[in-house]
């Protein structure tokens, strides 16, 4: 039988496309992955939707468990992994297509919008980002600088930088991972203002001059839901600034066309 | 009123998401933009989908005449235009929000899949793609190098490379714009062959060792559609290789890691 990968788009239950409702009205068992990103509605609502039950996947049964759980049980039924955004937005799915394929099963996509499209509706150009960085929390011991690379290496080209902010989702402490116990910490999703604050705090030890409390930059949040929100303001603004509930993602320009400046104006607070 | 952007996605006309379709029956006016790509389904097809007429919105009317056209009609009535994948893979559409929302209309923006995030299928992380490149038709007097330098920068960085093939729809000859006439050439659609030489005849002049004929190269055709094609090989095999009908990308891969090697391998010949 089948594993399908389902695509949701980025804003409500009635983001998915329409092949994509066909498969999950039609598919034996229905999961739904939530631990890379989240949708502007709750289960539920997706249950009423499509009329039928939906089975949260966590981040513990995609990655560990899915040769046993997923790629299994699509040996035999049809089985549909719906994922907010596109299929393929994580390795974790390239993975678990091949895992699956290995096994015999039938590997079907269906393709929908992810924050690396849809955020064009900025008005940067799209084939002028560069390569896509991630900020993470930082933990002692963990402060990584490769997003302030990829910024600078990106500008150093004239390139834009998409920066995603981290997400931890049924995450357990690095305390209970040593104690060997795993009571998962409530859901954070780092906000417009920590990704600021953190690469401000490479800029201080590095000093090459990437950033600084008067570089452009523009906050997004929930981008694709009704209530989204785009600000383009220099990091000092943007500091200052409450983008409110997640998922938030942030923008460092690089060189601007003047179709760009005048894009970037209608997100400027008057 | 307003004017709704809807991406149709990349597959047929039940790739638009539930919400777009609801805008497409309820709007007063549907056009389709068929310049920028192409879908694997023709209008009547989408007519008979959605139960109503489908305008054909040409170059010259999105990029020229759109104010008088696309922008006057929308402050007065609820205008949809089609998209194929993702309203924003092009500035056209920036360009155009920006006119329609100065002349007072509302604008609201449907997204989908495109092919900068369906790509991902190939098993390539997106996130390690540098910037997206696109590799035009050359004409007497226009062999644009900027491919093979954005090939060379992204190598430099361990970065994947998106290059997307050129298309000609509508379009006069050259010959023709100075003539003052406009009788439109047969569409042209760039196959991955087309691409490859054009990409070889550039390392022949520049000899920095950017590719050859032994670089390992993913050409892709049709993706997000039922009979999509999706080969891996050196530039040699691939020079060889018929993938058939449009639309047609080519990828350079980076530095592969060992799960984007085994994803690779899923797709070399036997």
């Amino acid at each position: 039988m089948t594993l399908f990968l389902i695509g949701l788009g980025l804003g409500d239950e009635k983001d998915i496309t329409v092949k994509g409702l066909e498969v999950v009205k039609q598919a034996d068992v229905v999961y739904l992955e939530h631990y890379t990103s989240i949708l502007g509605v709750d289960k539920a609502k997706l249950e009423k939707f499509y009329g039928r039950e939906v089975i949260l996947a966590d981040r513990e049964l995609v990655e560990q468990h899915a040769e046993e759980q997923l790629v299994k049980l699509a040996k035999h039924k049809n089985v549909a992994l719906l994922v907010v955004g596109d299929p393929f937005g994580a390795t974790t799915h390239t993975d678990l297509v091949l895992r699956a394929k290995a096994a015999g099963a039938k590997v079907e996509i269906v393709h929908n919008a992810s924050i690396l499209n849809a955020v064009g509706v900025v008005g940067l150009e799209l084939y002028k980002y560069g390569a896509t960085t991630s900020i993470p929390f930082w933990e002692p011991g963990f402060e990584p600088e490769t997003p302030y690379d990829a910024i600078k290496e990106n500008k150093a080209r004239g390139l834009h930088t998409l920066c995603l902010l981290d997400i931890k989702v049924k995450e357990p402490s690095k305390e209970d991972l040593q104690r060997g116990v795993s009571t998962p910490r409530p859901p954070r999703f780092m906000t417009v203002t920590q990704a600021l604050e953190s690469l401000l705090a490479i800029e201080q030890r590095r000093r090459e001059g990437v950033l600084g409390p008067e570089t452009l930059v523009v906050g997004v949040a929930r981008i694709g839901q009704h209530d989204q929100r785009i600000i383009a303001g220099t990091i000092a603004e943007l500091l200052k600034t409450d983008f409110s509930k997640p998922l938030h993602s942030l923008i460092v320009p690089g060189t601007l066309h003047h179709v760009e400046e005048e894009a970037l104006e209608q997100w400027r607070r008057g």
